[in-house]
């Protein structure tokens, strides 16, 4: 048996993603479009006072495409947040007018495949990828992702030395993007269908592919990669809201 | 032909996930909203009687993600009394404001890779767990899965010896999990999509990843596991039921 | 090439599996109901003459989980039958509160990798099989499957003497549960999805359970069997018809 | 590189399946459901015109069980044509009382693996098979397939020659159910999911199950063949049509 | 790990296929379906305006078969250009009358398995690739693809010598469909499910299916390509635009 590398485990993380019923959004009066509005605004200044507090994090994107409309990723403390925040939202009056697209449930991972001689919990640079504060980058990319389990491509009988030094490789290219895309990994081995999930942040749509192109020639994900639905969206800031939700 | 291991069956179980409608739920006035959970707690009275006779058990849980809003988990001695739980939950009146999201078809078993000098059925622990009550974890995973008959990988060739080996060293990890996490399993070979259905119980969530992550790594998933859709849900006890249906 | 073996087919079958729009069904007052219920009954009358007949058969179960809430198994000499059997159904009252789940055309199939020296269209047996009455056993599970045609695995290039010797031993399983499971197999190449349909009856659930998961170690399943969705249920009578759809 | 077989096209092809929404159609007047068949048999009647100056053909089926209604199969000298068909119906009253079902896009194919020594459009019986009107068989099997390009199995990796040798083989057995059954095999790379439809006639449904599955053990089937939904249908004439579309 | 080639990368890409609810649209009266109409144009006019400044570019297709109705494809200098095109649409008296049938996200690129002696950005043609202004050609054909990642035929594990080599005999038929067929190849790595969309545009349908199947012996193709979903579709100019929306 294959020894299974220690993970670091931050925050909880729901990506929710929605459709907008944009023809019944359209029937509602001028006056009730802007309650709608203003009762999610309550929701979203709730979260950022949780944000303040570093008590969790929060980002809103436009999705790029038919999948989705937007998406709003939360991350907290425990599951019963996640869960409270998605069922909040369920409730609001905006909510009437989405359509559930995808979601995703995980939670901020740091995969452990450096030595064990340092205590991790005591660096403060990884208490700060562990519960970050998510950017306000222009653009986001998701997509979930497995390693493989396939014929002579079974990354989990590989041994733990063999592993670790792919993802050390693996993981230089990540660092030469680094001031250009900021990158946050999930964990979701057991909450949902693949094991990690891969969040993206980036000024730059266009670095998203560089990296992930880079990435693919990569051992790590050449041979052991294992790709779920891609998501691609612009920031979505409370100013932009109005005139995204705002119709004559 | 490779030798099939005995197994030991205990109750028929179902797993039924289900979304709310929120919209129309909402249109409800508060006294109709207050006769369907009204209506429902006296389906999850009847539900308590039943376990309280240890003629049965059951548990509830929201789902977190838009998988499915809630589940209700039913065991019972017959495939009929299973049925007629889900048709009665189907001619309610809060049923009118869910949608079914998932279902799972299976009876609790225990796969006997034990030597052969004992009989199972004396056994007072062996009992309790094929009829058991269902803990009030915090947390519930929930997720199906296959044993892979796939080129090199093919469980169903393997000899009984290496099977009985393999399992051994797998029920190690479960083991050493106890009092963290505790594992129902299900068999759904002939009932339902996947041969096993795996339940797991939780105060922490984050124990259902170290459990299934480290599992992972382990020959018998590693290279002879296939998985279905992860759900990962919260404890829905009555207080709760109550506000998470509450709508203003 | 391959020689492929001759089979022996009786009557075409449609597995017809419907869901049931509860909500809509109790918005119906309760005399309308019940001139559904009857004008359907009428429609089983009429199934039952031809039963009675020999020149058909059919049976009644109702579905555990969501994948269905009831299933008709419909037996006749001609496609034509079938598809207006179906068409007849759809125009009825009932049908328009049942929702179309899932559907499999087949048709009775009995395969013969038996010596040649024997005229099979003589035997009463052979003729039953081919041409049988559906039982009346409390519990059915049906399935489709495929024969895998896959790198090594790949059952239509080995020589019939290798494909008979295993479905010889393959059959001593079935044989093992006479009088427990009643197994109809059905084939379906040219027809529908998947190349075989099995439709199993038994007075005791679990039997399915055990036939299908020791098959599952002989190697016809375990390195060419591809099995597609499975539904099991339990027997629909005129009686529970009635409180089976019953509400309030 | 492997060499690309020339093939010989003659026309379009539109495989339209449609799915009737009987609740709703039997919510219209008797009146309106004849003014509704009535618009539908005129363009059948059109398309009759056309098919009688062999500007193209079609045929109508019922499909039996729920993948579908019916199926009208067009065939047409321009992609224009086909796109003006479906458009003209999905503009009728009819029309609004179906639901989409599937579809599928193709070009009447003949696969020239002959002797290079022939010019094939010389030849009136090829000319017939390129532009064929369509027979009023009383059943219809349709089947979308890819040839395989996995591991060993990779069609697209042959030499020609052996392709050749293999497609003969192939051909001999749809030969031998000449008279039984007639194929119209259409290519749809570049203009549908699969690389090509098959579309069988017959008067006797069982054969299509016979000549599918004695392909199947032939090694272009067993190790090459990937195949997509089996439709299987009845002759769908006038007066059929009002007695199918009939309702009290 | 194998070098990644670089690529030049010009307009992101939307490509956004509708299907139209005919039985709404029809519900309209003449004059609202005009006003939907001429606010539609509006929004071709403003893109039309933007393609005459050589700032994006765009197409208009019907698709044939019932995957969609119609397509807009969609090219502009960034993503927020095309987001706000989307939702522009979706706030569209005519989007109320369609239903998200597909799209897809990404960017036109060129893969540069050149020399690198050249700075392409300087050569004309490679920025009038970049660039492009979509060709009224009277037929679309569209699809995504992957390179495999499988076993022995895993395209990212190839030195780039021996991936450029072949990239090259790949190229070399394209070039003989040149005049026939144009090519637009964008990349999706990262912004959406597969890692290319392929556009072929021609003023005959078939060369697609000539070029394509031609294109699947070429070894690149046949042991490294997976192809998703094809489209085939039709010019819709303003003039028959309104004949295709036109309903009595």
């Amino acid at each position: 048996m294959a020894e299974a590398a220690q993970t670091l485990d931050g925050w909880y993380c729901l990506h929710d993603f929605r459709t907008i019923n944009w023809s019944a959004w359209k029937l509602l009066s001028s006056d009730d479009r802007q309650t709608a509005i203003h009762e999610f605004l309550g929701l979203v200044e709730k979260w950022n006072a949780t944000q303040d507090k570093k008590e969790g994090s929060h980002a809103l994107y436009t999705i790029v495409g038919q999948k989705a409309d937007f998406m709003m990723m939360i991350l907290r403390p425990t599951m019963e947040e996640l869960n409270e925040i998605e069922t909040e939202f369920n409730k609001t009056m905006l909510a009437e007018y989405t359509i559930p697209a995808h979601s995703y449930v995980s939670v901020v991972e740091l995969s452990n495949y450096l030595p064990a001689d340092q205590d991790p919990y005591q660096s403060p640079e990884i208490l700060a990828r562990l519960y970050p504060t998510l950017p306000k980058a222009k653009h986001v990319c998701f997509y979930p992702m497995d390693k493989r389990r396939q014929g002579n491509d079974n990354w989990y009988m590989l041994p733990m030395e063999e592993r670790r030094s792919m993802m050390r490789s693996h993981g230089m290219i990540g660092r030469r993007y680094a001031g250009k895309v900021k990158q946050i990994i999930t964990g979701s081995v057991g909450f949902d269908d693949y094991e990690w999930g891969v969040t993206l942040f980036s000024d730059e749509a266009l670095q998203f592919k560089k990296l992930v192109y880079e990435m693919r020639f990569d051992e790590v994900s050449a041979r052991y990669g294992e790709f779920g639905a891609f998501f691609i969206g612009n920031l979505l800031e409370i100013d932009r809201l109005h005139s995204f939700l705002h119709v004559n």
